[in-house]
């Protein structure tokens, strides 16, 4: 090195107060994320062990020392008493070297035919199971829950929208149930994403496979995987099962994101459809009519965070030659980020779904404006028989006088109503109000009050199921 | 607008050719990318249709014109007859207006009991699916491709790269089926894919349903849809599995462009693994050695553009409130966009694969570089007592000596080897040589050549079944 | 290839109308988009080639010849004449071609000392340039137009939001300047971005710089470039001003989602603070009363469609080796749409603010709502000389006695007000106005009237300098 | 609720351990990642104080309260003594709290003419603005250090690649100065992003300005900003800077990504033209031999992390009406994570560069396969008054001749030579040398080492200046 850089190279270490040595120590360390899959490793371990000592690789006597050691190693990390090593580099280090104190020659017989190439692929889809698992009844209890709050309004009127426009009415159980259905589709993914993620990587070893006489299936089995990864170049080079987790969890948040703004528009003093729980709400010391929706801005934000990781883990892999590559170590954070995004979001959407107060007389005012049953005007006068289009264009000047003459159309006498269309006759008033137009929507997936108890009984069927 | 706004007006208008007004039109316009969904919208119509008849809601005479017209409409489309207009927005109104050009009244009852907003949301449906079917055929057609390559080479052996470093020798059939596998997921995950695609829209109208007596069911089986969209504000709403299918292509694409990386870097002069057929690559007029692997570097590329296309669609949906937006017109660039990349490349690699040509002797030199047997020599150290720790110090003390001797470890001779350990003895040269390595490696995912024999019948199996 | 494998090539190929040769030339081929490119490809040749001739490295008489043909190629171009060919790849090889047809030997002399790879970097640099100067322009008339918005509506008062919560009275004219900053800074990051832009790659060739006696100043200076790129494979592998640029435009979609997002709640019946002129809109051909606000719903979905290019561009460059690989062709396509969204979206922007109606009595009424003006009476109180937390608790209680009664502060008596402090006197009912709230807030950057308009002459001198 | 619902809450409620309530307060709260803020919070509340008292808003006395109680919190944070809690939210509250503790009502008057919004966009603009330092300062290190290994490799000859393939011969030290150009606009980048963070927000309270005659430009000055935000809305709503910051950031990271990628190749053993000091990398107890470059892998991982966060930002602030909302809380954890990643990866880098021992034998070797200065014989002829073009296609025949006789064009007679163009002579053979190649290419940005060396210097120069 020149004197130059090293004069340069004095003058920006002074801001940093950290040694480079250290620094690439912890750079390339994951031990204080990693820890996180301790439960898993020692599942894992302790499956290979059971394995290697029915294949009789190791001794019966050293699987036993294995299963004391791990057991006692399992007992100080729940306690808190377990010390984590920088200069151990990783959860699998940090565990392997305790046991081999523990229990000696035994310890060091463990790591036979595997690397820690299969045993992080391992942990890392025990862990995503479990995470799947917890996601899968956090959205059930959700979709439970809103539909709980469906049922408390089948029948109560709100205008339904498109374009924020009122467009016709409907009820607020169906609105609700449109996030039922969401979620149901999520939890769908899931359990497809599931599928891929449990098939187990251990057997590959470093990256083609061990010379030990190893019994995969055996431990597929006491894992409960489904199956085994068939090749070993794949098993340790694949994160899809990841991608594909984070994929679905970016949808999952697509519609915790819908739903929040729906919601923060409703609270919002203008709209006023709705009331959220005040536990879910921050205040203002000097203004108390100032409830801000908190939970559902910042859940909408924390979408952001769940897209980002997804992107982060694409292009992690994008690019990335076979086998193994050190970038791989960057898999872990965005994971188990996202995973605590969902599990905390679910968890706080679960409970606020009952903590929605729904204002009733708000959402029929705004029904009322806006002429949302022209469109079964329209219906009505196809019924008696005249072309879509032309009965269209009837209703078109029929609210046209209305707008005019500042009224709705169901305040127009049948004589008025006839000069846009002579097939109109006295029964025309019941497809007018937002009762009628409401319950004539009474086909499946449509929003009349039926439909919708039906639909929750079709949900609660699939929840029980 | 005050007099300073409209001569700036002036200044930036002088630059632009085009007066906003036809700009706005042009902006909010579709026609001229959504015309690719014309064969789906008109099939879609004709179930609609044939359901309305059914259903008495039309009669049969106007269905039978309706199909009349349609059959027309489609072989003008077909033909390049058909004059798509601005000015008609959206493949929708441009198809329903000939219609009624065609066919009259009876036109013009088409669109009873639908609107645009289910109407476009089927087209869609109809077009992924087909998409997905394409790709699934794609998808077994690369599978076998790789697969006829991995049996050619089921013995040939190179070098297994962890860290791009020399790991232990595997056979260039396993690596092959390392591919044949991530492409198999990428086959599962649009399989699930389209579980969630084939569900009916259509009966949602613009956002609750209709009044007519429809029959959704119905529909549903003529379109050979599994389901229907059980609500009707998520039915219009919904563009989840667009969502679903980019993220699944992205994956397929993060396969191809770690398979091109590989490509690459094999076919770059210092490597040398393999040679491309010349149509697959550019030459340059003055170096005729310099053959460029174009066809994987652009795949490589093109990853970029499906994962921007999923991160678009993504940013797209997030927190839009129900039902319909114009928003959602955005859909259909990216999603198009990501068949065409998915399609064209898959296409192009399946045929590439067999214009792989491998140079079994530059493998094999590189594997014979860096000790890459070193793992076996620790295990047969293990079969012999040593603890697996202890056996990877001994082997790391031989081949430190080798390192200095400048020679490979099975040059040593056995009283060098019993040197690092007392355990060596006679048959340890077995173990030493790339086939012996290879070849031990003898389980489910193994690289032994057995293993790949059995991978590869097991693969036919799948793509035959 | 085996029997086996070429009979599933059948199967798919039936699929396929086109043969995979075919499909390759395409799949490489640029020319259909790059042609874009053609104006830009020309102008840089003809500097070239002024240059090749002011070095005496082609003759006088070549040089006049190259200009000739290059006249006669920008004409054929611009009056739609001239024929591209997939055949020829790209741009530069068709336009080159033409040339050679048109003049001879002195066509086949143009490319001496450059590459095709420096001549793309070029045209790509000179297009971005242009563009990024029609964005300014574009950004500045859009600035001009909310400015002009903002005087009419200096005075306007409408509540302020945080978290869609009435928090305190503002004027609309100080929310629209909040935009006019933010296009302000995309202007200054406009700029910034074209300075590096801005250098000349030409002269960098294949990837080495060339052994002819170039000038590449000369060339800078002719084509109004700043500077030279300063090393020859930075300069043809670098994208990084695609980039810079595309992330640039992303933060002005960002700016016209939100104002999009705000524009679309506005004309929400619920809120109803404006109306939007009616070509940015779409009606229903029924509900004459349903206005959807397409133009800002449209561009708030079309900034998925940046931020999607910009993700694209960012992974395709991500790990690429130096110098120049096929995927780099990629970066034209988001590149050419990212600027088209740009330019229309901000011409349609700049157009329809001055189609943007204000509803002054709804916002006043929706202000009057919600004690807008509390924080008014706690800063009384700190005035009078009670601490700043104190005064808080003294509104708050005020506050929530108000909102027990039904009223608001203002109806308070000034007995009851003293009973929440007695600091307060007879001249607390001037703060508690909304004029006198807004007037209040008086200094640089405040919602006071005056400062509106001295934001409005700093906003108009920085346009007109 | 009903029973059903809680019954299912009770069930899903069992497998986590924490209520909902302390759910929501851990959700909300942002204490544990924006105490990093604290020095920033304290400096921004400092300023502030010291101008109420010098616009006469508190009394000296207070003020000299305020600044001691700071004083004393800054140190109980820099000695890890004082208790942050999570019941008071957020950094700010945490240290008001305390300050009012200590002080009493001069800690409550502090709050007078401020808000939380403002004061919390200050504090991060203070943080980026130190960040962008510090960056600046390690972009500079690096840069020094890759000249000084630049210069060390001026003459050293290796192969230049395009496509990965072998295309003409250049300079190592050539190849380090591209990365030095690109980190010189990472540098430019940072400092234009600078200029917009160096704003000062303080004084548009929560969002409409104060009421107290507060001094903008005296804070602004005191905190070293350049301007103040210029409108209040936009001041507490802006989060562009942070955006800029990770887009710039974004941009560091691709050229880490591809140096990385780059040293990775040239590590693995095929290619063999670097190696890296060994505490930049990990072995393996097994195979010293096997030496992993850890740190660039590691680099080229991260750089999907910080790809991520730039997404997630832009997706948090798309689409979010004005001014604040609890959204934005979201900004600060990929913010802090993306400087977290580029100091520490740009510390290491400019560290490593000083550990790469470059194999200019192995280089050398390299750049003889392949017909390197195939160009040079081109531009030889055309100099000798052939067209380029045809000149291309004789050394095209000259080459192919070479290859059928497995040998190089320097090993061609002149007499040979001259079968392809009789234009050649004796001085041929200087120019089809590595040497002669990479001297001629002498021009401001080309690989001569003389054009080298000068590069160096201008570099030099910029550092120093």
């Amino acid at each position: 090195m020149t004197a130059q850089l090293s004069k340069k190279g004095e003058a920006w270490s002074a801001r940093f107060s950290e040694p480079v040595s250290d620094l690439v120590k912890r750079y390339t360390a994951s031990v204080f994320f990693d820890k996180r899959l301790a439960k898993a490793d020692i599942q894992g371990s302790l499956a290979h062990a059971e394995m290697l000592a029915a294949q009789d690789i190791i001794s019966a006597a050293d699987h036993a020392e294995i299963v004391r050691g791990m057991t006692q190693i399992g007992q100080e990390i729940e306690a808190g008493q377990f010390e984590w090593l920088l200069d151990l580099e990783d959860v699998h280090l940090n565990i392997e070297k305790r046991l081999t104190e523990l229990v000696g020659d035994a310890g060091k017989r463990l790591h036979t035919g595997r690397s820690r190439n299969d045993q992080v692929a391992t942990d890392i889809r025990l862990y995503v199971r479990g995470a799947i698992d917890d996601i899968s009844v956090l959205l059930a209890a959700l979709r439970g829950a809103l539909t709980d709050l469906a049922e408390q309004h089948a029948d109560t009127i709100m205008p339904g929208f498109t374009h924020m426009q009122v467009a016709q009415p409907i009820t607020f159980g169906h609105h609700m149930l449109a996030y039922v259905e969401m979620f149901g589709r999520d939890a769908e993914r899931m359990a497809d994403c599931r599928k891929r993620v449990n098939r187990l990587p251990l057997g590959a070893a470093a990256l083609a496979g061990t010379t030990f006489p190893i019994d995969r299936l055996r431990v597929a089995k006491t894992l409960g995987f489904d199956d085994v990864c068939h090749n070993s170049l794949d098993a340790v080079s694949d994160r899809d099962f990841a991608i594909e987790f984070c994929a679905a969890a970016a949808l999952v948040m697509t519609h915790i994101s819908r739903m929040s703004e729906e919601l923060v528009i409703w609270m919002s003093p203008r709209v006023g459809f709705i009331d959220i729980a005040d536990r879910f709400c921050t205040g203002s010391s000097i203004m108390p009519q100032k409830k801000n929706p908190d939970v559902p801005e910042l859940a909408r934000g924390k979408t952001g965070r769940v897209y980002g990781h997804l992107m982060g883990l694409l292009t992690l892999m994008k690019g990335q030659p076979l086998a193994y590559n050190k970038d791989n170590q960057e898999d872990k954070e965005p994971l188990f980020d996202t995973v605590d995004t969902l599990v905390d979001t679910l968890r706080i959407f679960a409970d606020m779904a009952g903590g929605i107060s729904v204002k009733p007389e708000a959402m029929r005012a705004a029904a009322l404006q806006g002429y949302a049953t022209a469109t079964d005007l329209a219906d009505y006068l196809v019924k008696k028989g005249l072309p879509f289009r032309d009965a269209h264009e009837a209703v078109a000047r029929a609210v046209r006088a209305c707008v005019d003459a500042g009224c709705d159309l169901a305040d127009l006498s049948l004589e008025q109503l006839r000069a846009f269309s002579d097939l109109t006759e006295a029964d025309v008033f019941a497809v007018l109000t937002l009762e009628g137009s409401v319950a004539a929507r009474d086909h499946v997936g449509g929003t009349a009050p039926r439909q919708v108890r039906a639909a929750i009984a079709r949900v609660r069927a699939q929840l029980a199921g």
